[in-house]
């Protein structure tokens, strides 16, 4: 039997070497896996920065754009953050992605570094869970002006500088006010995001096949402002009504300097990214891991 | 013009006088609503504990089902509970309900009794705002014997006696496992329960388009274990797996003594209930006023 | 050198066998511990009921009172609970412990079996960290009539029944009103129970040295409800004002169907328990352990 | 019979004219207590800057030292921000504070300017509360070099930038390590700060008489990693592990740019603040007040 996937990108978090691992191994690992990928009968393409500061020659090399409209499946070796980098990118062209991890399995990437060839090989073959993860699509308004555009798999965070007092925050969702917060900021996560800084804020984890997002106040100065879900079809608006050193973080991309007046407006993107996970993945099985319920409590 | 609705029933609270109200008002309150029915061309009903207990009689009167099968609205005259005992029962009829309250204003019944007619007279001539919430039904299985059976509009609860220490509860979402929980007990909150029982546990907020339930641990062992909200489209089960003195509630309706191995099962029922509420009500805004956002802060 | 304890108590969990072991080895663990206690040159008492429960003859024996005041010191072989209970019952006599514990160590009884002569023998000879716990004097008074008295090392609970709404406590601190809380019930925690049942309804923990008691509601109805710490060397007083099926819990210990009216009354106690861990303890590094703040987070 | 303070100072809050009120009305506010206080027999000295930014001439002036030096009591117009800072550069001094309100009163001061006459008048005459406040002393150590040195009345913080990740911070109690923290930041707040930015974080309310403070971290990664209560006699150090763009913040007065390997201390400070309120104060009504647990709930 054939894979099902024919041609394979390859990824591999480059700014720095795969963590752990010294500059020659992240070669060899990156170089094992497109040689797995040739031995399974498929073509492998692999990522243009990737292959560069890795010192990989002699192989198909793309972009990500271009991996995007020429490639069936992506493998990204790296941790969620890089995942969540590279889903981003790729969201345009339906791409699939698998994660392969080298330290500490994620929340999305649950294919462990140690053997991951039985686990691929399965994958190639058809043999998968599909995780489709909504995304949201977020810019920053001034007056009519978009002056910031940007996807976010995770969470868009308005919050407050380190030396500077509570942001004032007026939210409003599909036009109709909602409410004034002060507070040091306010996370609009996914589902995705739900498990991720929003958790830490005291927000509720959100299945991800729940269309909605959830609003969670940071350290807010009611403590009756509590987090809220929001259907995800809706359109989410967050005024800056006072404080100063204000930012906006998409996935912890940033935007500096918001001005009064200034709305941060959140949508439901039009692409989805689909990640792809052994057979037998369970979400509740990976939030026990992450969260350690499945051990003696305390 | 002619009101849209025709045959409008009309419940009081009839356990106890209506709240602050001396018997022989809350009698003239109740006339005065169906004499203000008279007056706008319709047809009144009253419910048949309503016009027994309040002495009213020479009025057309039916009991909740009756209601359900031959009027096209019904009023509900007391608070958010009684509002949603009598949504329980209608639901499968599909009657569209709306509440007139005295004191405090509720979530769901938000016409002040002091000039109702304004907001009334608006409603039936198709002035409204449509506000429809899911119901719960839920399921005591021993074995394979269902032993109860009750719908929920807020919430259905496991927890623990006063005196016995904490419930052990194996959670599955249509057959896979989740968690096991060791706590005070487990809220299951639709929407319209997030802002009840299941807020003050340490749950978010649900907006009523969210199809979804949350699931809120009372001061659980593990400090991982967080509120949860998952799709209403599935079907959760709750096992007893240790503890004693347990019983499930459902909207404050009560089962006691659970017993080890019995499951609580909910699913979204088939039917929704639906309020009706003056033009211009907003979701956001009854939030603001009942949780005081609105207030200049502590 | 010789030990600077010479008379020295054993107490083993009777009412069933040490957690895990075949009755027979709990025999063989107590009478082991009580040979390595002839061999250090010290004079054994075996506490009555656990000589009996396990079968153990020919050895000095004595009940709880009895040890109290005879002994110099306790050991105690089993968990948490089984530590909390005994040192209640000692506290008036001001006798030390040492937990030895067979199964996942606890926050007090911090001696694995596994190997517990060497560090009992530096105990016996002085090598020790000592760590006293503040005791809680508890009573129930109706009226004038004190119908329930009892100590607690770990809190003080006033809850609800399974079946039953919210409870009504009104609070006075030394006389003075503080509030009137609906809730599922409140907590009095003395910094040794600040780890146990209150930290799980959201309180902070305290160190043991803060001479005070946390009040933690109980999925409090106001949302600025919140945990309070209150000077230990004041008296709280609960008043029972509203719900029923109330109980009040004592670490565990229970008082049902408290009435209107009833006021649980909480004073520190004149008497102090008195913890020995081996040299190189910390509260802190217990926290770590138990908390799971050591490992590679979520 | 005469009042039992004699000489006493009067301070203005003189960067912005009192809140609400026109300079001209500023101005006549802080006359109006002049006279008052000379009605009474006292000796009125007014503070520098005070008289300066409001146009007062012809009055007795000192700066805040030379107020310490001389008077008996200082009154504080203004909100509790500005008795804070006036406590800080009074505590050397021990002189008593007395706080006047114009808007919304504060957790501390508490007399409202409409008719301050007849509580000072009582208050001046020994008819007072006296609420005694712990003072926090705190450095930032680079190496052996204290880069910063400041008091805090209600907290110190240390937290990360606006478009940085979490902060690392690695905590000891009295050189005994306590614990690795990854989080927005960390609070270390005193009894009077406990009700202010820690409470907004998740913190308990800490009784005034309690000699501890508050650790709260802001938005933990590990969800064990709760607010703890130490011992107000041991020194907290808190050093920066990981991070960048963090900053130190004193009740608001900050240091940026911490490095890694910097160190923030905390230690009790030997003065305290006095404040003074009108017979009959409570701390638990303060409480009620402002976070309105007095009012008819949901």
């Amino acid at each position: 039997m054939k894979p099902i996937f024919r041609r394979i990108a390859v990824i591999g978090k480059y700014r720095e070497p795969v963590a752990g691992a010294a500059p020659a191994s992240a070669q060899q690992i990156i170089e094992g896996i497109v040689q797995f990928i040739i031995r399974q009968g498929c073509e492998p393409t692999l990522e243009a920065e990737t292959a560069a500061s890795m010192g990989l020659d002699g192989y198909h090399t793309l972009d990500v754009d271009g991996i995007g409209g020429h490639c069936d499946l992506c493998l990204v070796v790296g941790g969620d953050g890089t995942m969540l980098g590279v889903g981003r990118r790729l969201a345009g062209y339906g791409t699939p992605l698998v994660g392969i991890n080298q330290g500490r399995l994620g929340f999305i990437t649950d294919i462990p570094l140690q053997g991951y060839e039985a686990a691929l090989t399965a994958i190639l073959h058809g043999e998968y869970e599909e995780d489709v993860r909504p995304l949201m699509q977020a810019r920053v308004m001034r007056g009519d002006t978009c002056v910031f555009e940007a996807l976010a798999l995770n969470d868009v965070v308005v919050n407050r500088g380190s030396t500077s007092g509570m942001v004032e925050l007026r939210v409003e969702v599909d036009g109709v006010f909602v409410s004034n917060q002060r507070a040091d900021g306010l996370i609009v996560a996914s589902p995705t995001g739900s498990t991720a800084y929003a958790l830490s804020a005291g927000g509720p984890m959100l299945h991800p096949s729940i269309p909605g997002w959830v609003l969670v106040p940071i350290a807010p100065h009611m403590l009756s402002n509590r987090p809220i879900v929001l259907p995800d079809a809706s359109e989410i608006a967050i005024e800056i009504a006072g404080g100063r050193d204000i930012s906006a973080n998409f996935d912890m991309q940033s935007l500096a300097s918001l001005q009064h007046g200034d709305r941060v407006v959140v949508r439901r993107s039009a692409h989805r990214v689909c990640f792809l996970h052994p057979r037998g993945w369970s979400y509740f099985s990976t939030l026990r891991k992450k969260l350690r319920w499945n051990e003696g409590g305390s």
